[in-house]
């Protein structure tokens, strides 16, 4: 049976359970608010099987709970925050209240924040930048999952990339929120887990040559998606988060499926306009819905982010994530 | 026998083509300038190629020669370019100079060009500006070809994605430059033409359905790389290029593979970044070569843009080529 809690007492033990772990309240009050969203929004892998990681990562030091955010910003429009190695929330939080106010005076934010962490579901900012009104780009670079375009090893992360535009009330933000490698290694480690092959064109084995043996896929490297246009897109991500703000390489970051490792030190950034500052509110929402009319024309479509217009107040846990959450926050 | 011209013969022969044509004297010059820097970097296809293409744009009304770029900028980070209808590269020009000083001043530019057109090789702009130590994202929207995901029609460009990165000297840039398609329509044109069956993944027919017959691929639409991802990521690049400054969507601009149209409309974008206001130039060009250390690392491994490397003073045109240009420019 799962267990039905609103949405403020889960925020209230998750945080509880990072803050037995040793996140300061800040940290744990915004990472318990983006995993409790995560998982509302139906993407349980930025949700709350994040906790006990997190957990571990503060409690070995990969992640410092004591962590504040250090904003500087020598011209207007872009602005570079040290997340300190905390867990990335603080960071991304002030790089969203950053970039809206920013791209509100100047037209357009940058905003690049280094020795970052895992940054969770990336849908989640730039819709709620999009509900103010704001388009919006979010990057993180990730460890090194995919190798650039002729090579072997893998260097770069999946580095996912979302995008936030406006829609006139009542319709919510259209989101695009995407990995840039062709499936997620979580997807393959299911396969790796039912005995299963995969398809061809998802991974490398560690020498880069092809593969449908999941378990040797683990081993190697992801395909990025479309093959080598997609790893030149990767590095394109990776170098505007990582070369502009100072952070690691997705191939200086050990990885997440274990405790043990680095401070991953990873690179995100955010993209901010304010179509005010181009051709305009009113003309920005004619175009945008000219578009999704068009594009409901054939059946089939389906308007990317619709995940994003519901926003309950309850959410379910089932009986083992209740356990371990209050397990956590007994610690 | 190829005829050997100087960089500066080819440009004024084929600006003296396109005055002929109707483009004023400033819109002539620039556009030379890019088509034959097209030529030089070994895009033929936005080379000289292009030049009866423009010259028949400009005598229907398809272009108009007499535009002149208006900028509006409402703050000081963005700015919007109404390129009138003429050819691209006048806007493109302002667009490039004014996206390097905004950048230097804010930190970040975003400017976004409406009623505009073809706008050719996109590594070269951001090729130029990474040369002065700016970092820059070039979007641009194009004629329908890809459905959206789960559609049928084409409703959008290929919309080409350029990244230029600046490096240390005597290094070029690093430059990506590729379109959101698995491959070019013109890939597909040469495989109907030799009367080849096309691999499977590259396009569908009118109704949606994947095909490996070239002729019919050319009557349907091609796939976006990676499938819903890349129709995902070419829904983000025309919404920035159009939502955003006004312009035509793809689905509303007519082609260029037939003389007879409308005026495309099509709309581009400019995102410029100077690394001095987030982590420091110094920290910057650590970064990236620290990057290109370990993509080298890896045989087989080519950093993207070395094309932008060489600047040659001459240029080989076929005898066709230059007949048909001097045939133009005589007119």
């Amino acid at each position: 049976m799962p267990e039905i809690m609103t949405r403020a007492a889960a925020e209230a033990l998750v945080a509880k359970a990072l803050t037995a772990a040793g996140a300061g309240p800040e940290m744990a009050r915004l990472t318990a608010a983006a995993l409790v969203d995560g998982e509302l929004v139906g993407q349980a892998g930025h949700g709350l099987s994040r906790v006990a990681q997190y957990a571990a990562f503060l409690r070995n030091g990969r992640a410092d709970g004591a962590a504040v955010p250090q904003l500087t910003a020598p011209r207007p429009g872009a602005a570079l925050i040290d997340a300190g190695n905390g867990l990335a929330y603080p960071a991304l939080a002030l790089a969203e209240a950053e970039g809206a106010a920013r791209a509100r005076s100047q037209g357009v934010a940058f905003i690049g924040i280094t020795n970052s962490h895992h940054s969770g579901a990336m849908g989640l900012p730039v819709a709620r930048l999009a509900r103010q009104g704001l388009v919006a780009l979010a990057f993180t670079n990730s460890p090194a999952a995919m190798p650039v375009a002729g090579g072997r090893r893998p260097l770069l992360g999946t580095n996912p990339v979302a995008a936030g535009f406006p829609r006139a009330a009542p319709h919510p933000p259209l989101v695009v929120d995407l990995a840039l490698s062709t499936v997620a290694r979580g997807t393959i480690n299911g396969y790796a887990q039912r005995g299963q092959a995969i398809p061809e064109g998802w991974a490398v084995d560690a020498e880069g040559r092809p593969t449908t043996d999941a378990k040797i896929a683990l081993t190697g490297a992801l395909v990025p998606l479309g093959g080598t246009k997609g790893a030149a897109l990767a590095l394109v991500v990776e170098l505007l988060c990582v070369a502009l703000t100072g952070a690691a390489f997705g191939f200086e970051a050990d990885g997440f499926f274990t405790d043990a490792g680095n401070q991953p030190r990873l690179g995100q950034a955010r993209l901010v306009i304010d179509p005010g500052a181009l051709a305009g509110q009113a003309a920005y929402l004619a175009r945008i819905e000219a578009l999704i009319t068009a594009m409901l024309e054939d059946d089939g479509v389906r308007i990317p982010g619709q995940r994003h217009a519901a926003q309950p107040d309850t959410i379910a846990l089932s009986d083992a994530m209740a356990h371990t959450l209050r397990d956590l926050a007994r610690t």
